[in-house]
């Protein structure tokens, strides 16, 4: 099932630089294994904002929930989960 | 380019059912032509609303402007528009 | 899966009151069937308001759109859907 | 009587994450409690938020109050009341 | 059990003068039934605004859901609630 | 002249303990001074919030101002002033 | 005492133009008597909108009710009303 | 001075179209007008939206209101206006 | 020309009380000159809120923004600016 | 393309003052830097604020990313990114 999540991401102003450096190393390990894996179906950034649109493609709420919670920069993140439906009009 | 669009329609209480029956014909005839030519790239329903989130690729902003105004359902709907960059933890 | 949704009922106030306690009959009727099936498991009327608070008990996304985008009040709503996961600290 | 209560956690950055891991396990630990005794009647997360939906069952307002403000994590959280009534449409 | 209410009124613009004269006496009837039976404890007009904040002291959500959803002027309000606790600073 | 006041706490998560028991105990012997006198004519909490409705009885802007820009709590708060004039279907 | 009030006009779409311009009309009438009364202390135009911007003097909340709710364009005004108290740093 | 103005139009459902184009067609000519004068500086419209940006400059607030007040579709429109300094790092 | 403004003060927690109170006290000189000086024509504040309304006669733009942000509360302000036109019913 | 962009910048209140200094002179230069090259056509301050409206003429999405994200003082910034279409009626 597919979910649209927009993630902003709002890094504390005083995190030590070397450990924020890691944290955003290990997301985007997270992220990339994730693309690999089908799950994060899209990922774009949005111009201007320390953001991003993605839509996920996973079995359940549960397993969505299971993998935003744990994202690195979870802790940091505000995030909108919108359900997709297939639409009448689409082709594909 | 890509651009993130969600549609909201607000089709008027008052409105010929024969006339938007024909509207939304138009509409959906016109999607599937832009979806065809790959402007259109993905398109879908928001679940529980008569409403869509939709990634257009087109060249510029007049060409998205010059699509979208002239979509039949265009009176009827609420647009925002967001510009999406390329995401550095994106695969593909 | 488990879907929280709000939705608040706007009657227009030119509606003709037979047609529209017709529809009210019908939106009964269904909901009723739609509780009895399991599909809506909670319905609760919202205090001093024209709205309820539901949840609803269905496969996927696409179940719950063509449920909710088929109730007979639905041209008349403003609905609000929240998916709902699992909570660690719940029993059942 | 019943109560819709939406709860969303905001822990400070910067507190001691052996304590925070306390309260979590104490504020659990009264959850389950408060679950048993048939006061907190339902408890959902919802998805990719640190934030749960709620329905709780208790004599009055002066009950529910008392619950809500001696919770472990009371201090962190934002929390939005809603009073249920019983709905015209509803089997059980 | 007290319950803060604020009800804006929004009469519609071609609604027939008598007819919304008659609602308009049927209402004042109405609160002031209520004022004398201690089920509307409170009622004040907002300076400027045609609304009013009024405290309501009933048995239960399902009462109070009674009293405002049967009021004459009910299809043209926006109701706002908030139920009311006993302040630990409060003497009477 | 009456005004309902909205005041909500947003006490300072790193401020000591024991400076803000002394500055809430200032501030319940502050309202209930208050409340004997007339001032300070309704004192509610809102059920599930640190937050309160009031509703003061002073002589003019001046006054109400004075009273509440010196309440020991004052620099937490955020406050929402509205002022109640009679209503025309008011009893008492 | 001083009120600051900000009005913004919505005239209907389908008023009938010699109605409204009559009602505007006796708007300007009242309103030039109040000045001249001295209870419409300001009285400034929002750049860009059909809306102002006032200050009025007069003696209580029901005096400004009684003012406001009886302007001939009051039932097509949104008002927003704010206690202006003596401010610690003016000159006058 | 400059003044940045956004505008959005929102044409009521049921104008007769003939007098709308009419309506549109004035707009234009007092848009060319107003831009061959100097008076508006910029008009860009907003991407998938019937609203412009733009930017006027006029000697005074009352030379603003005076143009946007008496343009043809004025009626029609949602208008913000705000004021624009130099910048003290724009380069002209 | 006359401009409407808002001021928010938003004192810092952690500030040194007596650094504020010397911002403070530069803040009431320099707002008293400027009213000596008929730039800043009124000043008033709002009942129950660290903050006031004003009313500023500069002559241009950038005059009210060399005023403003170079006022000693101004890192801490919150500030919302309004041009103010003549009003067609003002009698001044 | 051109591309509407808001600028809100929130300075951490601790920030050291050399350090935010050398930001801001930094930026100042990249900000000429980009307006010499024509990318920054306009740059204006909002009156009264700590912000700026611009419009950038860039290639794509992502070259108006890459110059936002990378300014000097783009931590503290809250960025509005809109994208701006010609408008019929411009004459340039």
């Amino acid at each position: 099932m597919l979910y649209h999540v927009r993630m902003d991401v709002h890094p504390p102003r005083d995190i030590d630089a070397a450990a924020f450096d890691a944290l955003k190393a290990a997301e985007k390990a997270r992220a990339q294994d994730l693309q690999r894996s089908g799950a994060w179906r899209h990922l774009w950034r949005i111009a201007g904002a320390y953001a991003n649109v993605s839509v996920f493609d996973v079995p359940d709420h549960d397993a969505l929930h299971a993998i935003l919670s744990t994202l690195p920069l979870f802790p940091f993140m505000e995030i909108e989960v919108t359900p997709l439906a297939r639409h009448p009009s689409a082709l594909a």
